[in-house]
């Protein structure tokens, strides 16, 4: 269970960090209801966020405390590190309530006994799950806090990785590498596109010989044909065509950490146009990947994407890469740092980044991706998997 | 692709029943951020609910306004029946912004070409995308805007299913079967979870011979030993044990359409208690069956449930069921009627539910559920799968 995951010490270090934020920015306390903030800092892992949760964070409180619905509290004590007095919990009428009956009605209660409900409240505004309704109600019951934005706070203090949590992307590698590879041997012409999807699941969570796979935040996308186009759409019923090309981006998960993996195939032989644009893809990632490391901004590093391509009369706008790491759906991204212009944010030694570049023409895109841990030497690719335009 | 999952007509039956809410409550448009509630009125069908998105449909606008970020505007052209005026994008600058912009202000600006900027408008103020960010930025952009909660407008819309959206759940349903044997088939002392998990998810996504399977709105749950009273946990490394007790919950998916199931096995010989619990578990969850047809409420056949076990000296908290059919993660419910008491929700033709009653003694749990369709005669259950307490 996750209270094995990590040492205690570590959970102790990350909140002594969030609280040295709460401090600089005088805050009272935090309520965190991001997921993946909230297992960071407590352990808690449990498919419980669609209803409402969150964990408070005091600079005054030893420990950050839980608050979840009744029947997930013993998912809280099976998988938190917090003693008993930090797990809070609300009755089920507080669920999807005809009783005009809110969880955050319970999430002020708690604000009340730890002594905050008038103090500066820092919350995740834009949040997945912190509703609209969440923010009104916490309002409503408490109406001398001062609630302030601080949607990435957490987020920021889990931006560089620790040797344990880049152990559990490097094992994320090692079952992206797996999925990959069944992705890659199930595609050819005739083969339903369920089928690869299916193949490439059963590989994601049967894991290594030592270790199994978690459910990754993002399900495995395999736009095909001229969907590469519509990189978003999922999985069906149509059956691969000779002439396609497929991207396949998915990723591996350990314990809630990710090693996303974006390669694209082409079913039949590829014409010299998408051979081609695969070669830039390759050397424009490449180029990015060698700018990488400690000191350079993020924006540095696309530039230099940017200009390999330019070279071959090519170019892709929005960002080619994002910080990430721990997740849960709808998303693996970690919604600090991206490579991208404009973004500032400089490298740090032990940051991770997963690099998508991709190359749209007409008809079709190719997309050639890696996820990297940024060392004191440069960029470090966890996962190894040739960088080319697959065939099947 | 979803162009072909309904017919247009039931996307412009869908959209004028949700008009005619609208005029009911005077209402001049709904934002709509719930991707199943998206789904439902346009058929847009991607991964894409991780950035912000909306549905806005007014009373005079024939068709609705699909609003989502530039890459993914290709995936709306291509499942959407929208035409090309009503597929409206926001640039990729938007996206986890450093610049101060946020998807709302193009949303915002939507509003404003369709002459409700200063309306009456709903938004889904409790749905789980639709953040205090999103609201408050609403606000900034459209001060003269009345903005009212309607989060389960649309959700009341979809509440009685139409014969082609049963067939999906039907064929959902033969999905759940196949997995659940799975599941079943792999459960036994010394197998790791995740390879129970591997064999589950491989067969959701295989399907029939006739259909694949779409990815469920929720993670299988396997609950096992004494964690069968954390419901809600994720499979791990650990291998069952003799003497485990594990509840599968799981649902197959056709075209984002779902049909839960639950059943419990044992991992060796099950003690009498067990036993006994799952004997008292299917007489409950039959009565309750048999009491659901329409003109009942929801209450009064968890009364049934209720007065059932009692007989046997047992009780269950919390509700037994709840309305469901369409649905994106984090969930499959659908949050309008639940099976619990206080709710007075009659019972109508072509509702669908999932009654999942359980009964937990000291250190185990018993659930056995059954997706149900409420026709003129009664209860008709769309999965045949043996009721009863499963041994390996």
């Amino acid at each position: 269970m996750s209270r094995d995951v990590f040492d205690e010490s570590e959970y102790e270090r990350r909140v002594k960090q969030t609280k040295e934020r709460l401090r600089e920015e005088r805050l009272d306390a935090i309520v965190v209801s991001d997921p993946a903030n909230m297992n960071y800092l407590t352990g808690y892992d449990g498919w419980s966020f669609y209803v409402h949760q969150a964990v408070i964070v005091t600079p005054e409180n030893d420990e950050p405390v839980w608050v979840g619905r009744e029947m997930d509290a013993n998912g809280a004590r099976a998988t938190a590190w917090l003693s008993e007095p930090n797990i809070r919990s609300y009755s089920d009428d507080h669920v999807h309530s005809p009783y005009d009956l809110h969880p955050m009605d319970y999430v002020a209660k708690v604000l009340e006994d730890l002594d905050v409900e008038d103090g500066r409240i820092g919350l995740e505004m834009d949040a997945a799950y912190f509703t609209a309704k969440s923010y009104t109600r916490l309002q409503q019951n408490l109406p001398a806090a001062d609630f302030e934005d601080r949607t990435l706070l957490v987020n920021w203090v889990r931006v560089k990785k620790s040797e344990r949590e880049l152990e559990y992307m490097r094992e994320a590698a090692r079952i992206s590498e797996l999925a990959m590879r069944a992705g890659l041997e199930t595609i050819e012409e005739g083969v339903p596109e369920y089928e690869a999807a299916a193949a490439i699941y059963e590989a994601l969570i049967t894991g290594t010989d030592a270790f199994g796979g978690d459910y990754p935040s993002i399900v495995p996308l395999m736009p095909a044909g001229d969907h590469t186009g519509t990189p978003h759409l999922t999985w069906t019923d149509r059956s691969f065509e000779r002439g396609d090309p497929v991207i396949i981006e998915l990723s591996g998960c350990r314990h809630r950490y990710h090693s996303p993996l974006a390669r694209t195939t082409f079913v039949g032989e590829p014409p010299e146009a998408i051979a081609h644009t695969a070669e830039v893809v390759v050397e424009g990632l490449e180029a990015a990947l060698d700018a990488a490391e400690p000191g350079v901004t993020c924006e540095s590093v696309e530039r230099v994407w940017r200009e390999t391509i330019a070279k071959h009369d090519m170019e892709k706008e929005d960002r080619i890469g994002y910080s990430m790491g721990l997740g849960y759906p709808p998303d693996w991204g970690e919604h600090t740092a991206s490579i991208r212009p404009g973004d500032e944010t400089v490298l740090e030694e032990d940051m991770t980044f997963h690099m998508i570049p991709g190359i749209w023409l007409d008809d079709y895109g190719v997309e050639i991706s890696e996820t990297f841990h940024v060392t004191s030497d440069g960029a470090e690719t966890l996962a190894e998997f040739p960088r080319k335009l697959f065939t099947t």
